[in-house]
């Protein structure tokens, strides 16, 4: 089952079934007024919208033609945003740049942050920059949504509690982060609204390529139009995103609408190797910041700058047969004015 | 005005009017479902919320009892919980107990962090604790819920955000602090739910005692019966918030209902001394962890230790006739089980 949110008048957009192929959608409005709605009694909602997907797969309901520019994130409101740090090479990477060892906490213990919730991007929305000075970056990742999960529960427990997966372009302003991290209290200022793919699916749709709550298929990043990562979400994962439900809510429940997030995926080399990019045969990266990392090693110098207004990112994953399974998330940078007062 | 959300089946309650005193209450649902949908338009909403508060209040409608303890918080699922530092008496307190200064930038730059948005609890639920090495403490403050507002607003701006004020508990667990913020990602585990005031109001109600962006008065802090706190919110702070409205703006607009909180209230004695108990005459402490660090400054050790099963503590302010402004936060930290298996 595949689900989103066409943009409307209405703060939480217009609920859609939409077909495997995505091609066609037809409105679930009369069985929830929202995906947010939907995930709040999911165990009565899922079955009525597995009935609408199957007539919409089989033809006996014809929908509509589905665009995908036309999306909202399919939660456009969502409660809360807890983004993880399952692939340890990207944070392995971060601290090999500054000369740092990883804490050997950090391979039982995930990092995790709490973003920004209640507003998001659209899939096709520009990115909003201030000022170029800020560093901004995307991280591609992998997320799923939760219906209700009660305080406490045990990682086994915790699988069942998935109820949809989507990507997310985790934006990040690397030029704020030192700063912000080093008064203690995490990211604020420094990671502002995400984008989520149009589309967000059931498990069910992924068959064996969802398996220890991870999915096995690569991630592809195309940045300004060039591969620039295809990193496997299903290998080197330190933890996965059931493990990062249970620990969100080690102390307190988690609302149903609550999305957690994976982390930007990011892969070592075959030989063990941090990653080379693309151009030179390896997988990429989820973000500009680790090709800037292995500048770093290489040659003491971050050279790929941040980006710009005009810069563009692509987030996306195909299937076996080259489908793309959630959409695209397709941005460009696009500078804002600020006040002067600030 | 005074607002407020009873409890029903409804995960956002029932949306009233409150009278000035309150002692009598008024279904708002004609007017808006809920007091999200309320903030979200309020403009349009507010006149007509204020329209049936006089008629309250002048007796021309006659209501029902009103009964703080079958409130949920105003906000029963908030969009965003953004909590700042204001009061930086309370973070010189803690530097000083661990023999570090404060960064310079602090007087400048806020401190804040992103909390558990989505989930509340109610102002007198039990505060649910899973283990009493968590070290569970209070943290009185005050808050203020914003309409939508723009990415990169101007401090002068910001204040006309403001469109209502509350009280917070903002309960922490200091047991988990130290090893989630050497992670150095912020809080997540160690800041579970909040519960905030039965009552929000609007800034009039206040009249002189709004001034700056700031609540005049003294947070009554009621710690097992016994004065706690008695800091005055309009006292020592280092931003006021409307500057931490802007600051959590800088690079994101705030979705209608954001929850903005000022941190930890906190006074110095009037010697300039970092404050005595309220035993002692002084004005005493909005959280635990402020008693304990001037124990650990003057005698080397702690001594006050955090909540355990059947402590409680009760929040309010009272204007200058002694009547709750807010009504109360009036909570009993709880033991709950949790699975063997996390």
């Amino acid at each position: 089952m595949k689900l989103a949110t066409l943009t409307s008048d209405q703060r939480d957009g217009t609920f859609v079934v939409v077909s495997k192929d995505l091609t066609k959608c037809i409105e679930a409005t009369d069985i929830a007024p929202s995906l947010q709605a939907a995930i709040e009694n999911w165990s009565i909602i899922e079955p009525q919208l597995k009935a609408l997907a199957n007539a919409l797969e089989d033809g006996s309901v014809s929908g509509k033609v589905f665009d995908q520019e036309q999306c909202e994130s399919p939660l456009p409101r969502p409660y809360q945003w807890l983004d993880g740090s399952a692939y340890i090479n990207h944070v392995e990477l971060v601290r090999q740049a500054r000369g740092a060892v990883v804490p050997e906490s950090f391979y039982s213990d995930p990092l995790m942050y709490q973003g920004v919730s209640g507003s998001t991007l659209r899939p096709y929305d520009a990115i909003p920059l201030g000022d170029v000075a800020w560093g901004c970056d995307m991280e591609a990742e992998v997320c799923v949504i939760t219906d209700d999960v009660p305080m406490g529960v045990a990682e086994e427990e915790a699988g069942h509690h998935i109820k949809l997966i989507l990507l997310c372009n985790d934006v990040s302003l690397r030029g704020l982060i030192p700063a912000e991290l080093a008064k203690g209290f995490g990211f604020v200022q420094s990671k502002p609204l995400c984008a989520f793919s149009p589309v967000a699916i059931s498990p069910d749709e992924l068959g064996e390529l969802w398996q220890d709550s991870l999915v096995h298929l690569p991630l592809r990043v195309d940045y300004n139009g060039q591969a620039f990562g295809r990193a496997n979400a299903g290998v080197d994962a330190t933890f996965n995103l059931a493990q990062l439900v249970a620990h969100a809510a080690k102390t307190r429940p988690l609302i149903a609408g609550t999305i957690i997030g994976s982390g930007t995926v990011s892969n070592k080399d075959e030989d063990g190797g941090p990653g080379r990019p693309v151009s030179e045969g390896g997988l990429g990266y989820s973000c500009i910041a680790e090709i800037r990392m292995i500048e770093q090693i290489k040659t003491g110098n971050p050279e790929t700058p941040f980006m710009k207004t005009g810069d563009t990112v692509r987030i996306e994953m195909l299937d076996a047969a080259g489908h793309s399974v959630f959409g695209a998330i397709d941005q460009t940078v696009t500078a804002v004015e600020l006040s002067d007062n600030r």
